[in-house]
């Protein structure tokens, strides 16, 4: 196994997808063993720290990358495996950020209220323990909520000769804010430029469905993914694939395009993976798909459609690649844990 | 316990909430014994039934009751426990129609495409294995599911003086298509009108989150439901108790704004009942919510907000409604098993 | 001419399209000379009268009507012609509602923002001069804008077996809000039930397009309209006829699926009207459409679609009833000037 | 005056907003002579010419430019003023696309139907006669249209490090399709970059509100436009200027955002350039504004709010700089007639 261990300095962070010379270049099949900075950018360390003070916008939601994948060419299917997702501090952080989120008004469903106050809420992490604790800051509440490390931000460079701002998901990936995108999966990804230009960031301790505020308890990561390509095959919209699903994303608005985009995917998905006949297929999904929302607060929202590998005929998805990467995964822990 | 068995004949079905007479009178704190016809009046039978043929609108989707709760003001809330609900025949049904469903136009989201074809799947309904069969009707697929039964139509006379459709779910409740109305759950419905007018139908075997093509696994329904009545006590959207949960509900287009309305009404919810400052229930709910999509194909679309009650302070929403009719219900299967 | 002069009094108002007796009947070809109260049900008559402190909701907006219309069947068209509207006193009302309007928060698109503060403008009213004063409350200004009376709910029962509130617009027409309803028009409304019964208010001494903050110039108005019914013809949206423009309207959230319903209905019906191809068509309104909004307040937001006679091929829409209208119009004004 | 004539060949059109070195430096208050090829790129010119046969995406919506303004700075305002735009040939084209517009379903809003068909429709352009000829091609119809030049792409570089394609519109203008950008119209754009960067294409012989098929009757164009520099003063959604009417742009998802933008740009403009209490101006706006939809078919939708000079106090946006550029615009075509 090629290993390539990363941590970015401050001046090496990328603000989005595409328009940026890569980091490294890495061979299909390698492991990286990352670091990437919270989407603070670091900045938010205690409840004074405001967003509105100390973030200097579009300096927000630093990425990790991008990386060249040798021989990724449009057409192609980049794979994602995620090995492990770890926060590197022993504190996380979250905020009300004014105009954003699901519960006011913002700049695009713009009104004439005042914005709702700004407040940080400082989080514990105990990695042994495996919580975060939230403490009420105008109540009297405190309690420990499991920890469930994820990545809200993973893509690569988008087509259209387009570079996208590291907050939008689309297409591309991006800042889709799935709780799904945790260590055992395997994320796909349709190659839009030579290289691929693979980023992640934005990794979150935990995160409801909806991030309904706009902001996760946000952490930096330690985190390890194996790249690998799948050559010659389209994928039109991340999808993802743990031991037990099958995931197909949507990023729109409205919420209702984003559900269709990643019905639509899921449904074609499987019929032409499993040889079923179009509506045969829309049948099965509708009495067996589930539908977690992701982000109802970023430029664009996320829904993602879940069938369970068992309610499907036989199937191969991306040619085994995740039980493949899977296996990779084991190898690589076996021999670093 | 006073216990009401009731099964309408064809021509006491009610196709709206509102403008209806009430089938029954009954006392807070009775149980029912129902009987509802699934959604296509039992006109679906076979896979040449149509809909377009055997379907005469606006009868569709019909209701049993309405029933005239004893006591019930504008301004209570009625708690609807289900002790079980089962399907009263051993097979279901499930459709396209055309112009209806999330992946193609329909009459509000017009366009100038053909309809999709309009196809039937009949399922097999194994009680005893707990399963229904999906066979596909143009490819080579069968496939046992878990029966997972709950009413995707579940409500109260409307506000406003006005009568709706059974096919649509607002804030009366109504054909909301969550999969999460099952048996020893709770629904907490505000009161519009005296006698608050509660009815239920539309059955389904198992439904997925989204209810994509419009149409779940549609059945007839033996359902026993016990009715309380929380007096002087309001409740702006339909909310259910579970065992683990608290859960709001949303309904409205465009799909964020259903998440939006089941968000706000839990983060107020939980503030008022566990004594947060509305800013740290946002904050913790930001963290802690499940968003699960009901239906994305009715006039109204459909979102929870769930929250684990482990999570939360001490609480004890609606008096302890959930865990005394959990009891009724305990005692009431013991007697009848 | 059979002419019927009806002025309701307070308790003779309709709240709900649907669910209501007629208050007369009437013959196709009469004409209705009629008063109906403002939106406020006549209640805001001075800057300390906020809707909040004087409303008792759901008693707003208040209806003239319903009007049965003899021989009026489900599948005929009521024509509405409107000769003549006239604001009947010298002033108008105008206010901010709480979590009412484009630009706030409301119950649906629900946050938790503080609400806007709840303010009352009056207006006078200068018929001979035809202009309404603005002057505003906070700030030094004061300007006459155009007279331009309009009703802002116009409608019949509809389908379905429902009521629906006089605040909602729909396939039945009701709460469309568009200043395209003023005298010289004629309202086209597909009838759901017998006597089809008919009714209007909400009269507006003139409004923006989109009635932004929810709140028009709201006046009562005294109004002749003539009745006419086509038999066996169906029209599935409200159309509207001026001398110069035939126009669909579309009512839905979101705002593009009402958009959708208007092009799509402007589209079939010139399409069949003209004898154009469903695709020439569709071009020919691509190119030639005018499309104001209406309302985005409402609990469905309101589009036109609009385009010239001038632009279309020889056609006679619903048999010439609209010319035939004004030529009734212009008798009854010639009689009575 | 200083006048720059500028005829981009053919591997010299831009096909983003940002992400492109400059075409040329320019001075504030520069005249450009500009040729702009039509939005298919010039290779739709016969009816055979389907998009999908002879377009290579992403080279769609050719851009000429971007122009480098000396001195404009993020925070400034570029001014743009429309001298003349004319056809600059004698036939114009439009199409379906499939899978994009208005009343079909997207890669978006995404759907299970058949595509509709792909068709184009050849326009001849009579500009002595101010005219362009539609001919039906399934049916019997042919009629001359009113010509009314305009571009459906204007822009600058957008902010936070994007490159956005030629087809989205957005804050920083861009694919913003309105008919309102025709000469004698000044257009507000805030600057995001050094140099502003600003581009034209996509000119239109005439187009209807909503672009409802998805495309205009695409035409190169001859465009004489002077730019402008206002130091120091931001704008942040387009705004246009004519001699009647301030217009303020919006370009969202759903549309009812981008009609809130709009509106809520002309609020808060009014009220700062006039001296108007927020709610006040809020109110006036209610009254009086025009709300023409712009696009319904493009990534985000475009809307306008437009209100009448005359209804508003004194008043002098951007320090008069419409009414000078008018006055530069005559002095120029006084010497090029």
């Amino acid at each position: 196994m090629d290993v390539l261990s990363y941590r970015p300095g401050p001046e090496e962070l990328a603000w989005t997808f595409g328009g940026v010379p890569p980091v490294r270049r890495v061979k299909p099949g390698s492991v990286l063993e990352l670091w990437s900075e919270d989407a603070f950018a670091g900045k938010v360390r205690g409840e004074d720290d405001l967003v509105s003070k100390v973030i200097e916008f579009p300096f927000v939601n630093p990425l990790t990358g991008p990386f060249f994948v040798e021989g990724a060419e449009p057409g192609d299917t980049l794979a994602v495996h995620f090995v492990s997702i770890e926060p590197s501090r022993d504190w996380a952080a979250s905020t009300t950020i004014p105009l954003f989120g699901a519960l006011t008004s913002t700049h695009v469903t713009a009104g004439l209220q005042e914005p709702l106050p700004e407040v940080v809420w400082m989080y514990d992490v105990d990695k042994a323990a495996r919580t975060v604790t939230f403490r009420a800051r105008y109540s009297d509440d405190q309690v420990d909520l499991p920890l469930d490390p994820m990545h809200g931000t993973v893509g690569v460079a988008p087509a259209n000769l387009e570079a996208r701002s590291s907050l939008v998901p689309d297409a591309h990936g991006g800042n889709m804010d799935t709780p799904e995108m945790r260590a055992g999966v395997t994320c796909f990804l349709g190659v839009n430029v030579e290289g691929a230009m693979f980023a992640l960031g934005d990794g979150h301790c935990r995160q409801g469905e909806g991030e309904t505020c706009g902001v996760a308890v946000e952490a930096a990561m330690d985190t390890v993914v194996i790249l690998d390509l799948i050559k010659s095959t389209a994928t039109p919209w991340p999808r993802l694939e743990s031991d037990d699903y099958l995931m197909s994303t949507g990023s729109a608005r409205p919420l209702e395009d984003a559900f269709r985009i990643a019905q639509h995917d899921l449904v074609t998905w499987i019929g032409s993976e499993c040889g079923l006949d179009p509506l045969d297929a829309y049948q099965l999904v509708t009495q067996a798909t589930e539908s977690p929302i992701a982000n109802v607060c970023d430029p664009n929202y996320t829904v993602l459609a879940k069938i369970r590998k068992g309610y499907l005929p036989r199937h191969d998805a991306y040619a085994g690649a995740h039980a493949r990467l899977r296996q990779m995964s084991e190898a690589y822990l076996a021999e670093h844990r």
